[in-house]
């Protein structure tokens, strides 16, 4: 059986301008690969709702899940969870068990839970809660899309209260051989071990280091054996080129 | 007259497993920002075909520019340049200028320069080659999709061989004033802000430093006196926040 699939949505003004480096996107795909779901798409987007709204229903219909990151803060910019409704066309207002949690960030709720802060308790209808330890604003999760915070150390939090919660597959296993010579050495003999092992990926990522030009190749798979026979194959492929 | 927009679009299954934080979207949407080209959208795809052929031809009918990075090496697994063919629906192969930029890289070419390398000069029928300083490998231009390549080193390089050949727009200039409060706290005082100066865009950027919660509120815009009238409304409200 195939592995369930994934995209991700980032969305936020900043990223687009360069002003921010995502890195939540990196933290997703790390923690879903290594339960064995296949991150097949990522997709960044402005705030801007008809954006918002196609990059959301586009991949929730090709994928089995979608993971968001970004927008749901208690600012007037903070687009994503009425973008997400109209997504799913559903109703959005304030939920009373989303407000309680809030409520409890607060010495003085009555005072503190403002009309900006009662934002981020309006959860689309329908919709379960994503824990969220650090800072209380919850996340939430509709049909098969999870809505997460955009700051990395919510973010982190909210990965971890949703993955028990996913359908895993097989994790995908990898392993990097190093080699110290242009990949243009190499690519008639990598592409023949490709072909060999049809069950395997091989992926090769030159670097420049120090002037010099080299390759790490990386294989994929399911199978720790058949790995471990490439990473040999590998090894006496760069030990022959030094030769 | 509004900025000419774009898509970033980078290629690579590294990206997707995790293995490889994305930076070359970082930079390009810095180097863009700055010459007044808006960045409007991101995508990541793995190495397959039809995702690249989709992920080329969605972004270059609806943005004014497209850049790609990565896919363009000697190996099996670079298959950009025969998807972008496809995409635009050319021919593809080894082109004489391409293969004599390549040969300038090898004391011996005619040994050297073998089939996988020689992919490398493989090119889309009708495109312009983009100058790779680093690596001599080009990248190269069809219609107004830009192909370049993943490792950072030379597609920064690339951008900067791609950079005068862009229509610029009116560069988006930004302030950022931060504030030592919880976002919650300003956000009704910003989003009026926001409302009484329509052509600039509020974002709030929330941290959490030592444990305390913050924000930097970033102004864009391109109109410096406009900008630094919101800088000061900004400052008196941290101030008063203080007070």
């Amino acid at each position: 059986m195939p592995n369930p699939t994934a995209a991700m949505l980032v969305i936020g003004d900043e990223i687009l301008s360069g002003r921010t480096q995502d890195t939540n996107t990196n933290h997703l795909a790390t923690h879903l690969t290594a339960i064995g779901v296949d991150l097949r798409e990522v997709r960044v987007v402005g705030d801007e709702t008809a954006d918002i709204v196609d990059a959301v229903n586009a991949p929730r219909a090709r994928f089995d899940y979608v993971f968001t990151s970004g927008g749901i803060g208690p600012t007037h910019d903070d687009i994503t969870a009425d973008c997400i409704a109209q997504a799913f066309d559903v109703g959005i207002d304030v939920r009373e068990d989303a407000r309680a949690i809030l409520a409890t960030n607060y010495k003085n709720p009555d005072l503190e839970l403002n009309e900006a802060r009662l934002r981020m308790a309006r959860i689309p209808d329908g919709a379960d809660l994503i824990d969220n330890p650090i800072s209380k604003a919850p996340g939430f999760r509709i049909g098969n899309v999870h809505v997460m915070a955009g700051v990395p150390a919510v973010f982190h939090a909210m990965v971890q209260s949703v993955l028990p919660t996913l359908n895993g597959g097989q994790p995908l296993l990898s392993i990097t051989v190093r080699i110290e010579a242009p990949e243009g050495e190499i690519a008639a003999r990598l592409s023949q071990l490709a072909k060999d092992a049809p069950n395997l990926s091989f992926g090769s990522y030159p670097f420049i280091q120090n002037g010099l030009f080299g390759s790490n190749i990386v294989v994929r798979g399911t199978d720790a054996e058949q790995l471990d026979t490439a990473r040999q194959s590998l090894l006496v492929l760069a030990k022959n080129l030094k030769a």
